[in-house]
């Protein structure tokens, strides 16, 4: 793969002025630049998809139906639709942690199956919490069905990621679950802090990266593990996939972070300077308050006239872009940009202390380059 | 335990014309009767209590806070309280279950909490579901917390639950922890057709039964497995073991539904017709509405015109007790407790299938029996 810009097809002119996400990246190793991972993640994608629809099959009714509008296989009148299922950077990297295992792509399926679960079983509740009303260009699950069965299929889709591991019935699997039971730990501590920090003025970034690394990283580094614990990997290699699969998290959620602000709505599927209008206190935000200066101080002080101000809901566009070019004036764009940057090289180094087969190395440094050059 | 009502207290008059809750149970072996019932509830409570405080506390603030109030650890200002816990049958029957097994009482407690935590978790989703703003004499967790603290706190203890098994690092814990998996989509299948029946006119009785056979007896089966395949029982005893639990369950249920309409409100914690109230269609209302004959005509008439009033939340007392008549008229109420002591019997005779010291038989018999003659 290639680091330029290209892979974001054709530049609008709406899209040029708000900049590129991610100025620049360490330069790739040379193996990974032949790896296409446009086809890598298709492949996890076509490995997972079949396993995953026949577990959410096993639902009772209506639960399968209202999952198979969630994963976007039908549309809410339940047609069949070709719903945007997500990039499944996830099954892409449980896959390749057999493969780095020296087992078959095959034997991280499960794994990667019960990854897909817990990551949807937390979208499913995070939106009914968060009251998202959009998710991968369409209604949310609450919206549609109602609140109930947001719940409901979510529990529903969290024990059925236990249920594909432990039916395997092996040591591996018993081992696998307690590292996914961990991980799935992290993501609800994340998004109890989440939810916290939306009460506060202010959080630290140390607090923001906390909450990120339970959010993001904990299940992402589950991802980077679970394939080769079912290869059966000892706990030392597997420990060490988890470095780099953590670090790639923080590294993915920067980038989300910054397209949250700066995203081009075409692709992200959300609205414009979309985590503003969440009041988000997402890293550039809190990396901009926290920087000190006359930006930063302005910044402040607008925010917290905002989140006393009842007509928040019908700020203009104009209103959004000044809090978001101060932002980048107080430098929280540019140390976001520089964060995942760091978090990349953390994740890259983390890998370079696991023996594996090269290509499987190059495929994962590939995917690391993949997560923050993304512009979705 | 002697099977006679003297442990529901001295009558109130008010309650005595409600009649008994099940007139007749089958006499209990002679082992049983010795058995001290509420020492073994207490000691399940008293096993089981430090180790699921130590699990609740590792949870991120404010969760913590949240599952102690859920538990009634604590009030809802945060002081120290001592409230009401439930009726703790289940951790009982976990460690009982590995005594089954030949092996300590300990064996089973990890058990025992994991089983009250997936318990639990249901509960707390369950109340926002169905809207209850009251369990064990006390406000929701929803109702004090808010909605997604219910649900994130919910998500927590599930978590939890396997996290408690799965830390053990055994083989045991890994089948252990399958079953529990198991149990828990049972439990979730069970909410889903609980649900699905409310916007139902009917619901034929086999429906009903498989709703609290997942809703019930599915994890109540767990907890009577779960302590033996921690000290290491083979499938086979396990399954008959949950056999006898879910049978177990369904009596438990059965009793539960009879409660729900004719139970004392002091004992239980809830109002005066308490299902009534919430339309549940337990199994006495499907068993009168199946049963046939003019009483059975009449109540369906009655409940038909229900489900249209504007008026039903504020109908009277009388208008209560005109549809519980109309139900025992009908055969429901008879044939409820009926189906209370059939369960029960094939509960105790899946016990006798397995070889077990006397005295932990003797005790399951014995919590068998509590279970039909309970009033709370």
């Amino acid at each position: 793969m290639t680091l330029d810009w290209s892979m974001a097809g054709p530049r609008t002119p709406g899209i040029a002025t708000r900049g590129e996400i991610v100025p620049t990246v360490p330069p790739a190793e040379a193996a990974a630049d032949a790896v296409d991972v446009t086809a890598l993640l298709e492949r996890g994608r076509t490995l997972a998809t079949p396993v995953l629809k026949a577990a959410v099959d096993r639902l009772a009714p209506p639960m399968d139906t209202v999952a198979a509008y969630h994963f976007g296989w039908i549309d809410a009148q339940g047609n069949p639709a070709d719903g945007d299922g997500g990039k499944a950077v996830r099954p892409a990297l449980a896959v390749l942690s057999a493969q780095a295992a020296g087992a078959a792509p095959e034997v991280g399926v499960p794994g990667a199956v019960a990854v897909e679960l817990v990551h949807n079983f937390s979208l499913l509740h995070d939106d009914l919490m968060d009251g998202d009303e959009q998710r991968r260009h369409r209604d949310t699950v609450w919206k549609v069905h109602g609140p109930a069965q947001a719940i409901l299929v979510g529990d529903a889709l969290f024990a059925l990621a236990n249920e594909v591991l432990l039916e395997l019935g092996t040591v591996e699997a018993g081992r696998a679950t307690r590292r996914l039971t961990t991980a799935s730990r992290a993501l609800i501590d994340g998004q109890a802090q989440d939810i916290s920090y939306e009460h506060r003025d202010r959080v630290s970034v140390e607090e923001c990266l906390e909450m990120e690394g339970n959010k993001t990283g904990a299940l992402l580094a589950c991802a980077c593990s679970i394939g080769a614990v079912l290869g059966g990997a000892d706990d030392l290699t597997a420990d060490t996939l988890e470095r780099y699969g953590y670090h790639l998290g923080l590294a993915f959620q920067a980038i989300d972070d910054l397209l949250g602000i700066w995203g081009d709505p075409e692709a992200t599927g959300k609205q414009t300077w979309s985590d503003l209008r969440q009041r988000k206190k997402s890293l550039p935000v809190v990396a901009a308050l926290a920087a000190g200066g006359p930006a930063s101080q302005r910044l402040g002080d607008l925010l917290a006239e905002d989140a006393k101000a009842s007509d928040f809901e019908n700020f203009s566009e104009e209103e959004f872009a000044a809090r978001a070019a101060l932002i980048e004036e107080a430098g929280g764009r540019e140390w976001t940009a520089q964060e995942a940057r760091r978090q990349h090289a953390i994740a890259l180094e983390a890998l370079d202390a696991v023996p594996m087969p090269e290509q499987v190395r190059a495929q994962l440094v590939a995917l690391a380059d993949f997560v923050v050059v993304r512009k979705r």
